[in-house]
């Protein structure tokens, strides 16, 4: 896993994967203390940063792998990343998702054209379902622990460098929404090339904190629960094989916040930035807006991985903290 | 007013202003029954195109005009736009506002460093108020019937000329949400230069359709009234009378929508775009969403000109059509 890979998956992902813009906010500023710049994913195709990772993917298998088609477990948003990269590879694409994920991503992963199985995520073990599933045929698009996906998340970390040099910015904590890790490690690994005085940093909900304390103890920890958080879009047992060893190497300490901070963050998003968030694509802006006494320096870039939330879940958000 | 001013504006703004993103969605593609590119100016700077035709006009005037200060009126979007590019270059500005105006946009305003004053929409004139405070000292920003304004809208034109160019859109109906006209005009000026296939055509709320009147007399034509509608930021009296030969000159049919399908395009811009759209600020893709027979070809252009909006009227739009 190396910066040629991701470089790599820029030139497959070209065209097809939007280039994000970075959003800036004096009013954001003042909330954090620091300057604040958003680099918004949630405004990628299908709502976050997965379609990068399964774009990276399925744009390297052969006509006969794209014609047996490909197999993903997610919660949501790797669902659709990879379902809509399939559709557009013209290959079919099986998706096994928790029962309790959002509504919108479960009928916009079917509306994207992929058979979708629902698994419960408290009894059911999704990387078992999705083993049997894909059998000797389907080609199986791991959410993480996967170099290709991990190099096509790394492509946001390309951008990020490029952008914050635009914006002055050379030296930032730069906060991300931490799952399984494919995400912070890709990004972690373009950044060491493209901008080295950046350090990355884990960020996590109260309770889901396994990056954190696995950081902290430099071996992997897993989580105690794996459902009854907000932010199921970051939500894994563990960090992965491949992710972890990278994050040991390069990020910086984990930040941990409640869940309440994530619902502020969309609603300050939703005001100030005019993009939608989910909460668990808005963990690393609540960091930088209420934690600032844990990050470093007079700028700081967070990342907001996704925006796939139902209806209700946001207007949660604005009729708490909305005005 | 021609494209060699609007080109100008393009160097000035440069840098300043955010070449905000062309966005779309297989999703809303289905419900329009063809490809919507959406340009979305809500992503720009305090959340309007309005900060365009701001910089624009704010970074032509001299130290001393910028030192005695600025003064505009606005329903809100000019208003944010000129208090930020005023506050950037240092100098001080007054802003007149309807009394009536999204809380979001006064208190926006405000937090600018802008001195505000408001007025009732209905009962009093606000070129007449805005004269008198003007007085002979502060420098009038015209919210669009002044070249450099309409020069500075009109860069939206350049951006979407060359971002529907990269997603292959040669010939397409390109819909603008519109008021005064001032965006409406510098956006078919660029593209008469840049990408003379398309048509430009005015959008507006059923009540307030001055525009669609004047284009169909000829002549220009006022709104027999002058508030109660929830599309504040494209209410005007009448089209200005430097923006109406313009539109005469190179738009279009005008387009008419009810209010009802803003609230509706508002929430699929937040379910499928992940973006926030006033209900001014949609009132072209609801056009596209939902008007598609008065649209010629295979794909359409909506401009998302502004996502300044209330919560509360946020929510309305999420719990009528969020589901």
């Amino acid at each position: 896993m190396n910066i040629d890979m991701i470089n790599e998956a820029a030139i497959r992902i070209k065209g097809h994967a939007r280039r994000t813009p970075m959003l800036t906010s004096p009013f954001v500023d003042e909330i954090a203390g620091r300057r604040v710049l958003l680099k918004c994913e949630a405004l990628q195709h299908t709502g976050s940063f997965k379609f990068r990772g399964g774009w990276s993917m399925v744009s390297t298998l052969t006509p006969q792998q794209l014609k047996a088609g490909v197999i993903a477990f997610s919660s949501g948003n790797h669902a659709q990343g990879v379902a809509y990269a399939a559709k557009m590879h013209g290959a079919p694409a099986t998706i096994v998702m928790p029962a309790d994920a959002p509504k919108i991503k479960i009928e916009n992963t079917r509306a994207l054209g992929a058979k979708v199985v629902l698994y419960d995520r408290a009894t059911e073990d999704r990387d078992e379902i999705g083993a049997r599933l894909a059998g000797n045929e389907l080609t199986l698009i791991k959410p993480y622990d996967e170099p290709l996906v991990i190099a096509g998340q790394g492509t946001t970390g390309l951008e990020i460098a490029e952008q914050a040099a635009e914006l002055d910015v050379e030296k930032a904590d730069v906060l991300v929404n931490c799952g399984g890790g494919g995400l912070t490690s890709g990004i972690a690994l373009a950044l060491e090339e493209k901008a080295p005085k950046m350090c990355v940093r884990p960020v996590e909900p109260v309770g889901f904190d396994d990056v954190a304390r696995s950081l902290k103890a430099g071996e992997i920890k897993a989580n105690e629960q794996l459902s009854g958080s907000i932010c199921d879009a970051i939500i894994t047992p563990q960090p992965g094989d491949i992710t972890f060893p990278i994050l040991k190497h390069l990020c910086g300490e984990g930040l941990v916040v409640p869940e309440e901070d994530c619902l502020r963050a969309m609603a300050v998003a939703f005001a100030r930035l005019k993009v939608v968030l989910e909460p668990g694509g808005a963990t690393a802006l609540a960091a930088a807006l209420y934690h600032g006494d844990k990050i470093q320096g007079d700028a700081v870039i967070a990342v907001a991985t996704g925006g796939n939330v139902d209806a209700p879940m946001f207007q949660t958000a604005l009729s708490k903290y909305g005005s």
